[in-house]
């Protein structure tokens, strides 16, 4: 089959692989109907993270082809989505809502799923099977399922958005937009994007921001505060992972609101004094997407949510070099390739 | 009136001040049941933070002696319990549960009640009446309602405490003694307790500990994390400030876990990378303790919690300084200065 492998920092080849087999019992054996590039990869892309010879992608859905022997919920032939991480969704962790800690989880960016098949460890766990055969442009949503719009739900729910709150997002990629679309379904009163793109703050607007801030870093939180009487945003979604955007988040955030960070942390450190004298609630890390799959598959099958939108450039797997160049140029949010 | 007053690090003197009056319309002055000596008092008391003639105290029980024109819910005769912030219980910030970010707020400690009277702003939102005069046993639990209880609570509450979960508690100073106590209430099934002193460790048995591990930093989580299975804690408390209790305190909770820290942060820097590794839910800072008031007030009145057991030495107003001096050697847990 073919494969995306990142071979050093800026080069992306693709190459002719073994297929993937049943390894585990409880693995299953995808072949999928599409994959994509993470904001995440961009990451070694740039030389921020070690990378050498990397299989890529954690993003998937498409139709099992093989289960182990001991996969019980999933069959031949079923249309899944699943989260980045595998997990057996039935340890204490998972039970608790924690999937992506999962005691016996494996990440899937390890087994790179911008390929044509991918092994899905913990079938019975990880995968969420669609209530039939997807109509084909339910699938940029479908997939989008499987880690941004998950993510970004995830984001606004640590956040705690819900009915008459003020949302704030810091990011407007994929993860940040989509998490504007979450804070709307939970219904926030207000939800105030910060992007300085024309072509995101479109997107913003569309999924439900009904402000946008085009001023970053202080002065960027400073804006959110006064548009909030002072008081700053009940809750904020981080979905960047840097110092910057950290700062910027607690900073846009009221006393005792809530602060939602799902950007990878890459040399970020918090003061504590800072945490202390503001009362603001943090939390966040890698996304227990497993936990909302079954409501996002549902209100992307009932048409209710397109978080496909996202996805503003196709490209076919081959072209995965493209992809990435596109998307670390901020010429594409997000790059689906089909496969 | 007789008032403490820390001149520098290490020198307590009580002097003769004028009594208080009434500045603000919304005002009440009080004379003071009872007053006491906090573990954040130490901070300047031992350098590590700066004092220069800093009148003492912020927590505090008595009788109101005099009003403001302004005041309508609390009258003169009332025996009156108040947090150590003042705060008008009315701003939003107020109604969303986080009195100490008011945004009308007073530290108590600029104030001073070591002292015989003080002046007591925002009367109406600060103060709480009890429902009658208390006998005299209850003086101590009232007391402890005006801090170090409210912060226990706040703490254990921040944590999540609750049935079913294992709370661990960083800290066997008062506050960190009364959240094991918090935690219990909150129907906590296994509380462990961090300590290594005799007398502290019989109190926090008393107070609903079921475990205590006497190692700190890394070896102590460890510890925590074998005492649950290979998990960690539900919930974490952090009362003490240091950059070690607060990593002992992330690395003891469970992933997905809820540290509550109201230890006073010095120079505490949390790495982004840790929080987003465990995903633990991080959340403190000065406790609310308005929010609580009448609620432990109620309780303490029925006598259904007993917080005054954290006071071991008892000493007159004029005799502070032995009180701080033995609080500094650990020679007493916390000590309850008679006006």
């Amino acid at each position: 089959m073919r494969q995306v492998v990142m071979t050093r920092p800026r080069e992306i080849v693709v190459e002719d692989r073994a297929d993937p087999t049943i390894v585990e019992p409880t693995d299953a054996v995808i072949r999928l109907a599409a994959t994509c590039v993470c904001g995440s990869d961009l990451w070694p892309y740039r030389g921020v993270q070690d990378v050498d010879h990397q299989v890529m992608g954690h993003e998937y859905v498409g139709v099992v082809e093989q289960i182990g022997t001991e996969v019980e919920t999933i069959a031949v032939g079923d249309f899944v989505v699943g989260s980045f991480w595998a997990s057996d969704n039935t340890c204490e962790i998972c039970r608790a809502g924690y999937q992506s800690h999962c005691v016996h989880r494996t990440i899937m960016g390890s087994i790179g799923t911008q390929s044509e098949r991918a092994r899905i460890p913990l079938a019975d766990g990880t995968l969420v099977a669609t209530p039939g055969q997807p109509d084909a442009d339910l699938i940029p949503s479908l997939l989008a399922a499987s880690d941004v719009l998950g993510t970004g739900w995830f984001a606004a729910d640590t956040a705690q958005a819900g009915p008459g709150k003020t949302v704030a997002v810091v990011g407007d990629g994929a993860v940040g937009l989509l998490a504007i679309l979450a804070a709307r379904r939970m219904g926030a009163a207000r939800i105030i994007a910060f992007s300085r793109h024309a072509d995101r703050q479109k997107l913003a607007r569309e999924f439900g921001a009904t402000d946008i801030v085009e001023t970053r870093g202080d002065e960027g939180a400073a804006e959110v505060v006064a548009l909030t009487g002072g008081l700053g945003a009940h809750s904020v979604v981080e979905a960047v992972g840097t110092q910057e955007a950290m700062m910027q988040a607690i900073h846009s955030a009221r006393p005792g609101g809530h602060v939602g960070f799902v950007g990878v942390s890459h040399d970020v450190s918090i003061p504590g004094e800072l945490l202390f004298g503001t009362g603001v609630h943090l939390a966040g890390g890698p996304a227990p997407v497993r936990r909302y799959l079954p409501e996002l598959i549902d209100l992307i099958w009932r048409r209710e949510i397109d978080p496909g939108k996202v996805f503003d450039l196709t490209l076919p797997l081959d072209r995965a070099a493209e992809g990435y160049r596109a998307m670390d140029e901020r010429r594409a949010i997000k790059v689906l390739l089909t496969v």
